[in-house]
Order: structure tokens, then sequence, then C-alpha cells
């Protein structure tokens, strides 16, 4: 796909497993370090209940916001399965059985020697002008409407189908990230820190504390989009920390 | 506190670290699983950048919507460190040095010898009207301001920080949960389930797919407020699902 200069996302898990916490989600996680790789920036994460009226409130604030929305969870063969008609409702579209998402349910159940019941088919229930997305490990398709795309709960599902739809995406400059790891508190390097933020304002540094040996030590993230200014911002904060008393 | 019917709570995640996929959230997962069993149900997660705007603009839609607001992250000694300064404005309260939280960090500093810097002061800086929020594990405290718990990003200490909170949380009748394993996948009991919800209409039903032995197996999940209700839909289920062919 053609590359813009700055390309944006949201994520949308759905489901009041998580929000329960009988569930940990992974799948915001992984798809934020994706997208972070390929040149979209994740600006926000939401997690919503199985509640239609949540998830089309989300949707609509979210994809006029942001160049893409991802969404996971709620695509499955059960009632409480609601996703796909919270999205063409967002959208003011119909939603129906496809007869492409069908043909490829009916091919994957019929090699294993199993029948497309009407539960099975619920999951080609897919709204009107919906491109599908792949699912090479169970059959049943997420898909991609207007700049939504609607993918599966289960983390392996749910990475099968981030890769189908990845070429289709379009794409910006890659954020690239600079990583310095120094053995002090962070509160000895905020200062410096800070003036060097000053003199790179196109440098975005964050300072996250860890735990070293049982010593509190930082690390030191700078971010920009050009190599360049990334090498000259990184050298310069290392040479000033390793001057500090 | 006294008990309400029904306490609800939103997670706000601070953290450009998050969005990028450096750091993998694991914050909102440990306060859903705590909120559930205190009785507070969790209604929405929301992941936001490090910039002022977004966290004031998410703070006023959560705090207006829900009984509670707990945030993570951002309240660290370095200038990426935004969300004290965030959650005034929200509130349109004044900011500063609070004279109890200054003690606190000087006696942390103190024991083990080290000096109370500008930069560690910085971490007393606390919105006018807000009561501190004992961090047992590094001294610099959170807080509560309204119904916004203003937390740490470091998973540990935002633990105990949740735990040092807890007495001052009203809270609600607790959701229980009962889990039925199913040797099935999920499209085969897909239609029971649903004529079983209708026929418990105030027990949530929820469906979650997973391999057993490589084989898709469900689980399904039932949740009432009322153990006798719940007790009765779970063990009505059992028998129903054990009676499919």
């Amino acid at each position: 796909m053609p590359s813009a200069d700055i390309v944006t996302a949201a994520v949308l898990v759905i489901g009041d497993e998580i929000l329960s916490g009988r569930t940990k989600d992974k799948n915001s996680g992984t798809i934020a370090s994706h997208l972070t790789e390929i040149g979209i920036r994740l600006r926000e994460v939401r997690v919503v209940a199985d509640i239609e009226t949540e998830i089309v409130a989300a949707l609509a604030a979210l994809r006029a916001r942001y160049t893409y929305v991802f969404t996971t969870g709620g695509i499955g063969p059960t009632h409480d399965d609601i996703t796909a008609d919270a999205v063409a409702k967002a959208f003011g579209v119909s939603i129906g059985v496809s007869p492409d998402a069908e043909a490829i349910l009916k091919a994957y159940y019929d090699g294993r020697g199993l029948e497309l019941t009407d539960a099975r088919r619920r999951m080609a229930r897919i709204p009107a002008g919906a491109s599908l997305i792949e699912n090479r490990i169970s059959g049943a398709p997420g898909f991609m409407l207007g700049n939504v795309i609607v993918m599966a709960g289960i983390p392996d599902i749910m990475a099968v189908m981030l890769e189908a739809v990845t070429p289709l995406l379009a794409t910006g400059a890659r954020m690239l990230t600079a990583t310095l790891s120094v053995n002090r508190p962070e509160s000895e390097i905020a200062a410096t820190l800070e003036a060097h933020q000053r003199r790179y304002p196109d440098v975005a540094m964050g300072c996250y504390p860890y735990l070293f040996e049982g010593r509190p030590a930082s690390e030191l993230v700078l971010r920009s989009t050009s190599p360049n200014r990334l090498d000259d911002a990184a050298a310069m904060l290392r040479t000033e920390i390793d001057r500090l008393a």
C-alpha cells in the first residue's frame, strides 16, 4: 500500500472475560509491537464489554480519529459473540451470511469430516462490503470494513489474521528506538534527561525504572523516525550520563 | 466503606511504552481480578500516550461515567511523568509539593543515607485536596482525588498501592462465577447455551474456546451475584450438555 507520513491506529479489545480478569489480554501487546515494526503508530487501546451499544460507541469514536481500528474478540459461534453485528451497526450496513465466508467454512469442515451446522454458519455472518481476512488455523475468517479490522480473540488466531491483513495496510515512517541502560535510579538522571530532551525536541525520550541486581536502575528510551537524529541524541546522552559524578 | 448495589470502575493506563509494545501492560489484568474479587465491576480499560490533553480527556470521560477510575503510570521523577499534573488539570485544582508526601520521601531517603534531591522531590507534587496512598516498596506515594486513584506503573508497586487503597473503596455485590469445562468445540454447544441463556436472563453466560490435548474444547462461564441462581443455572446447563449426542 502507499506510504503516508503518519499512519495511526487504535486497538479495541472486546470481551467481558478480559474485564473480569479471568483472561489476561495479550493481543493488544502483540498488535502494539507489530504496528511499531511496520510503521503504524498505536495511539490508544480500549477494552469494552460484550454490549452492543458499548462496542458501537467505541468504534464510532476510534474510527473517526485514527487511520485504523483493530478489534479482537467476539467473532465466534455463540450468542455472546456480537462483534460482527456491532460493526455492521457502527457502519450502518446490513449483515448476513457471506457466500465466500460460507465456502471457506464448508471447505474447512468438509476437510475434517464435519458438518457445517447452523452454529458454525453463524461465523460466516459478515457485514456488507467487508473483505475477508484469512484464518489459516481454524477456518472462520476475520474481516476488514472501511478502516476497521476485525480479528479473533484467541491469540494464535489473532496473530495469523494480523499477518494476513498486514499487506493491505498503509504504513508510514517507522519509529526507531535507541535504548540506554544506566545503573542509576531515575531520580539521579532526571535533570540531565530533561535538559537533553529540550535540546532534541524531535526525539521523544522516556525513562523506565527497573531493578538490576536488587538496585534501582533506569532504561532510557529514545524514539525518532530519523536514524541520524536518533544516533546523535543517544550518543550525546550516553556521554552526558557517563560524565555524571 | 458503605456498600452500594453496583459499583463500577475504569482503568486508565498511561504510557507511550505500552503503546509502542516495548512494555506489556500487566496492571490492568491485576486490577481487573482484584476488583472482581472485592465487588467492583470493571467496565472499561483505556491506554493512552504520555500527552497531557489525552490524559485529561480520558479522565474527564471516565470519571463522569464510572464510580472509580484507577490510573497506572507516569508518576515518577522524570520529565515524561505527567500524570499528577494531568489529574490536577482534569479537576481544575492546583498542584504543588505536598508537605506530607515530602516528609514520607525524606524519611524514605534518609533511611537509605540518600539526599532528597529536586528530582526526588518532584514525586511529592500532589494535586490540592488529594489523599496519599502508601507505597511500602519505594516511598513515593500514589494518591486519590475525588473518584480517581493514581498509582505507579511498576507492577509490584502498583499492587501494594492497590492493596493500600482498597479499604477506602465502596464495594457492591460480588459477581460470582461458575465455570464448566466441556470437551466439545463451541459450535456444538452454541444452540444449547443460547437457549439456556434465555431461560436464565439474570445469569450472564459466555463461551470461551481453548485447545485440550490438541482438540477444540470450551469453557462455559456463568456469572451472577446470586449464589442460588448461579448454582441452579450451572447444574441445569451441565445436565443439558451431558445429554447432547
